[in-house]
């Protein structure tokens, strides 16, 4: 087992050429799980196919002794329990949630953290109250900008102890779709998904929706914590500060057709026409189409694309596209864009692994 | 990455000393998922926390156009759809599953397959009906010795193309407590635990509970399908037949104390009185005792263990040790016993990593 050092201060290390998986970043995917792709048949993605990455344990939150504070940079502070949260207006939009960090694993050379493949993504079905409307009636400070959203879930990162915290600029936390959530799919929320409530800020990776929410504080300054100063950053050399990571870029996925060997996870499937389908999404502007490779990505057809449903905006749209298998081995490939761009082909490399959307590539052998 | 050889035949590789895990294994491992250890502290684990392991994909099977088929040995072949197998009577029973492979990534030299740690466990609330019933009304010829159950998923392994099927013995079949379950936790099967229909062999590895089930058959010679045969075997020569995996050794687990590093997952805790607190189990004989190590194994703590519940035989019990935690590193360790025996200290290995019940060791910083 190839031995690691621990990162110190954020700065993540990067693997050796061919160094397999560590026991850390095992440790890692075997609590943490993706959504098998082919749960991509699934319109609303069923609890436990989800992807869930939680950064330390899953708290012990009861939520009969549980409370909001709404508190910082406030005319009039607040602490509201479940059921004070629960009287209040509820809504429910279907959002997909990925992570940050999904393709990670597919770098080289592999930013060493949680190690995912292509898997760390869902979309279902969450039930709460917009947070606007509250943070209105604790009256913002003029002077505010950002709002920091603070878990029960407590550990050490970067050699710093810390409960989970992030911060989102104030424009983006009165957004009308943002939501402090306590249901999804029409149960109360699972304790891997944040019970007894959760942040959602729909079309933003996954570390903005701060999962088992107990403090909201609005500031008058920029919020400086890890989370946002460290953690979710796009940078390429260890010392520069780097971009914030924000909004889901384009990603089309492909639920791999045929059945897989259980140990290489190789695909087979017989001759024949065989209906390639799948799912597109992004956070930051509309999908405008997707292409389907199934020549390693020499040439590229049009995919036909599921129209946007005007009821669920922040979610993935279906796709599918006709294929003749004929026997041999093949490279299917598969590419979204949306108005700003399509999805790369050749990696983008940066060191943390953050908000990488290479294409996905499925290796298939046809045979009779 | 390391590359690793497919398997051939069924006969697993084994990694050399000091490789990390491989894409193949990273790949069953961000797909399948073990329960978080924190868990433990639910006495009934809630979906998508509960441990899944598939050997192929989830399969898409319409609970409307599915049917169970009953044949071969017997007098009478039945086929029943959903309605007709919920109109039998129905039971619902607390069953522990544990994957064979629980505990193997942690085996030195390691057996390259589905890397667990140690988090491959849960206990769910099963909704179903007897089994024994049914082959009695399909009449059990009188010379069958097994019985063949076959699920929908189908894939490659060990060179075989095959849907997932396992062979109980028939004296095991016909146990009263042996089910066919729809129902979990007050839910109907999730897709990942075998929906529509799954078989439940309380006290076994997860590889005889047959998940997304299609048919029952009855055998008058002993079964010789590849996951009896070839897969779910102990043994240390590749060559040798080895012993069949069948009932689920003891084990005792903690949840980890305090909490984590994000990334190395290193454990902290404050110095005090501290409640070390888990769950011990075993599926051939009842639990007899939990002891607890503070000083990694030279000295033994017995641990209050709660009282079996006579209304839940085949699930975990709750145990606790008071623990006066120093500043310093320590190494905690955990062992249960059944009337068989204890866990063993030193790994006792076998090539296919199955049915290792190693003790588990949690090393922990103490610091104020």
């Amino acid at each position: 087992m190839a031995t690691t050092e621990p990162t110190h201060r954020g700065r993540a290390r990067i693997a050796e050429p061919g160094e397999g998986i560590g026991l850390d970043e095992l440790a890692l995917a075997t609590r943490n799980h993706g959504m098998p792709l082919e749960a991509l048949r699934y319109d609303v993605t069923p609890p436990g196919l989800h992807y869930v990455l939680t950064h330390y344990d899953i708290p012990a939150v009861d939520p009969g002794d549980w409370s909001l504070e709404v508190g910082g940079a406030v005319a009039r502070p607040l602490r509201l329990d479940l059921d004070a949260l629960r009287r209040r207006p509820a809504v429910t939009a279907r959002v997909l949630l990925e992570c940050a960090g999904n393709g990670r694993a597919r770098l080289e050379p592999r930013p060493v953290s949680q190690p995912w493949l292509l898997e760390a993504v869902g979309s279902a079905e969450w039930t709460g109250t917009p947070l606007a409307p509250l943070l209105r009636e604790a009256g913002v400070s003029p002077g505010a900008v950002d709002v920091a959203f603070t878990g029960a879930d407590h550990g050490v990162e970067g050699g710093r102890e810390q409960d989970y915290s992030r911060g989102l600029p104030l424009a983006e936390a009165l957004r009308p779709d943002v939501l402090l959530a306590w249901g999804m799919n029409g149960a109360p929320l699972p304790p891997q998904h944040g019970a007894p409530l959760r942040l959602l800020v729909p079309g933003w990776y996954g570390m903005a929706h701060v999962k088992w929410l107990t403090r909201i504080e609005v500031l008058d300054r920029p919020f400086t914590g890890f989370q946002n100063a460290v953690a979710y950053r796009i940078k390429v050399d260890a010392h520069e500060a780097g971009v914030p990571v924000t909004r889901i870029a384009p990603r089309a996925l492909l639920a791999p057709p045929g059945w897989p060997d259980f140990l290489t996870r190789e695909r087979f499937l017989r001759p024949g026409p065989v209906a390639l389908t799948g799912r597109a999404w992004s956070g930051r502007a509309p999908v405008t189409g997707v292409e389907v490779s199934t020549d390693g990505g020499a040439t590229w057809t049009p995919a036909h694309l599921a129209p946007a449903d005007p009821a669920h905006p922040w979610t993935w749209r279906a796709w599918t596209c006709a294929w003749d298998a004929r026997p041999g081995r093949h490279e299917l490939v598969v590419r979204a864009a949306d108005a700003e761009g399509a999805q790369p082909v050749q990696q983008r490399w940066n060191r943390q692994g953050m908000a990488n959307n290479l294409v996905q590539r499925v290796p298939v052998t046809v045979r009779q």
